[in-house]
């Protein structure tokens, strides 16, 4: 198991994790008990606590609170996003995500290589067809691509959950890219069994 | 002057209104008061107090708290992004707060239309042109492109707050693109005088 | 009000203003009278009279001659081409035009910054969907994009005058771009007025 | 030999040729004379006098008045803006422009499929980057273009008629796409001689 | 006549020829004796026998073998594919053998410009739609993609084809492109007379 | 693990396996004792003798024939090719492959999302710097970027290795999308152990 603070999550230099207020710090224990490890996400965020809170009060409401969208159907979002972006940090920690939401250790290879080749279910075609031509192209949105998600079962509440999904992971690959931010190296163990 | 409600801000039909708590509440009485009118994109997520809550949590850090970037130079990376995902919503909005905080009418039309044609101080140019090609390629930006920034004078912490800021708008213009989100005419108006 | 001659209108030094024949002088006159200033585009092509002369009578007779689209379409699509260009240039002078020929202070931001969120009427939504492949891609123009401004109620004789303008414009950016042509700064007051 | 008026220039339906002045009629007869036949792009503008005059007037300017560069300079760049923009009516009429001028009937085939395999000059290298960045994103140029231009050895008035060049063939491009211009058979059997 | 050995036929030293195995030097003869001379592609893979013979064995196959696509056909997606990557080499030497596979000088042009222009039969245009999107955006085709194959009237092995051969000619574009491949200058004068 | 023929390896029909050669055969035979599967390309390629023979014959010299790179850099080349073409087949196969060269569970995973995010050795960085344009922009290759690649190392041998491996998977990868072809599942768990 990697050490919270061994080596620096960024090529940045930002200097020493901020006193973080209680919250942020339950939050990292319970990264802790769960994952094993503080994402290094978090990590790099906490040079600043109010940066920090206002990132994981942010990504825990879009990824975490009730929806129209599944947990796992958000997760496919933020890997899918993340392969248009190649995103090394997203890409691997979300793909590890959606291994272990879908219950299926394939699930996360097929949407991080390319989500048209994973069979997917008519509603979550739609989807992802949606969020990656919004990462692609978003100029060119039009009523007709909301028409489109629609038309596959999504009400307007849930085109929000979409939207805001999709950009937050077009926000976060681009923090990503810009600071060099790596991944925790045990993210790549899980949720590889053939069980599933 | 616009009224709040009077129109939906979006293409999505999200409900009514959240009941607001507090702090919320108040930061629409001083948009309000210092407007004349509160800004669409608050309007928008309003139908859900959490998600408008961190919503306001993030983009007021990002764009008032300390900084080695002034507040000048977060509206122009703001504009500058947005010109590269042609978002009509932030386009008018922060082009406003460029003429504004640049007391310069002519200033935010630039940085819309082509920062490239602004004759910017280098340490700007190189801000925009990191925070463009971060919005264009962020796959492509390596350590080459933060030593070019740290060239222009800028530190680690003040590359994150690019990044962060540049990350933040192509999660904007991606958020108001998919919903159609239309920008309070008002801001059309403002900072257009010749005195600036 | 700037006065012609003050500062060079564009990055290039192309020596002194050529003597003018007769018809460009008294277009200059007219310009003047009307506008209050020379286009910086006629004083950028007047160290050559007969440059000066061809490109005058070739943009006179698009913008202002018999067509089948209005003064003010061919206005919009001149901001619609240069808003794909980024065209600093074009942006603002025609921007300026079709606030003016609109009669709305609006109309321009919106067509400069996404023309897409302009929900704009059928049949200039058409012309400027087919405006702006032909500028992204005007190798995957195909007879299907003429028969769908057939069906927007175009004729034959209208696509040519589509086609001309935009192409005109495609070549006006480029030049724009190549010398960093600067506007009259007094284009970016006009027609800004609430009551249009 | 094709007979003017035997078939239809382009897609579009026009009506007929208008009453050309004495100048367009001389020119049409020069053409006649030269080449054997009236290049299909004028039969397309003869619909409208004033239109064919004025389309006359600037590419004879442009190709053929004095300039810094060669009269084959300005048809390479020609046929450099046509292959980025793959248009069958420029690439074959100015592809025997070329082989012509360059009296190598292998030169206008390496600038239509590839100008970067020609092992050109340093001179002519520069200036078909130059024409190409122009034409593949115009936004994007900015002074180093201009100065590498320089240090190659052109002036600012050839830097203009470079970029006169390379945007008038951004315009024709586009409506030879728009119309589906066809070119003169005869345009393929020019110039292709062994001996040049 | 160009003699083989007489120039390198690209950029790299790669070293003399290999001893060739008995069917590859009959295949060297058999190209002398029809064309008149080796295609220089040949001549640069001869450093590596192995090499040039899995080259000639898979090139052969799919150019001549058995299909349900003409050999004209696999020629024209040759020229088409070649277009997208602006490869000299190629289109020069397959742009000569769609002139001359099809009996018409013009036909190698209108491919190599732009298929599009070429007013094919639905089924080419359908076949050719294919592979330029293959070359473009391989990650973006789908089952509609290879439904409109069928329903242009090709078999599931006639797609294949179809791949096979968009797919080669994007690998020997490249390798071209690498090495800055030359053709025979024999290539350019090959079937050019107006009778075919 | 997966039985050979018990589904099929695209979305093509393609009829029954042909009779194999001895040579094929025997490769067959070889992938099940080392991989204990037959990898789906060949099995995909298998409805044609001649083709499959010709494709083992290339694919077996290019990654395994003797070469100034190592089998790994040949497999790096080929994942990260497939990662610019999102190609889900050869990303799974390669990706496999990268791992058990490199004895390194990460390194596959890397190149796959982003090998910019790597931090590789100069002379690979070089070397998929070089793949990477050649894939996205051969038409753009010039003699610098053979340069770059002689100042890191390589002989003019090795760029033809580079150029060849590259090319060979932008063909693969555009079978495998045209034919949605699907990898082993078992590629998925090879090389995944944190030992290596």
């Amino acid at each position: 198991m990697e050490k919270p603070g061994e080596d620096r999550p960024t090529a940045l230099d930002l200097g020493p994790q901020a006193e973080l207020d209680a919250a942020s710090s339950a939050y990292f224990d319970k990264c802790l008990e769960k994952l094993g490890f503080v994402p290094n996400v978090l990590r790099a965020y906490a040079f600043d606590a109010a940066k920090l809170k206002a990132f994981i009060d942010m990504v825990d409401n879009l990824m975490l609170a009730d929806s129209g969208l599944t947990k796992l159907e958000r997760e496919m979002i933020a890997v899918a996003v993340s392969a248009v972006n190649h995103c090394h940090y997203c890409l691997t920690a979300h793909g590890a995500a959606v291994r272990q939401r879908a219950g299926d250790p394939l699930m996360g290879e097929l949407i991080a290589q390319n989500y048209r080749a994973a069979n997917l279910p008519r509603r979550q075609k739609a989807m992802l067809d949606f969020a990656v031509k919004l990462t692609e192209a978003p100029d060119k949105i039009e009523e007709a691509d909301r028409e489109a998600l629609r038309m596959a079962g999504f009400s307007d509440r849930d085109i929000w959950d979409i939207a805001a999904v999709a950009g937050f992971f077009n926000m976060s690959n681009r923090i990503a890219a810009a600071t060099e931010m790596r991944p925790n190296a045990d993210y790549h163990f899980l949720a590889r069994d053939k069980q599933g």
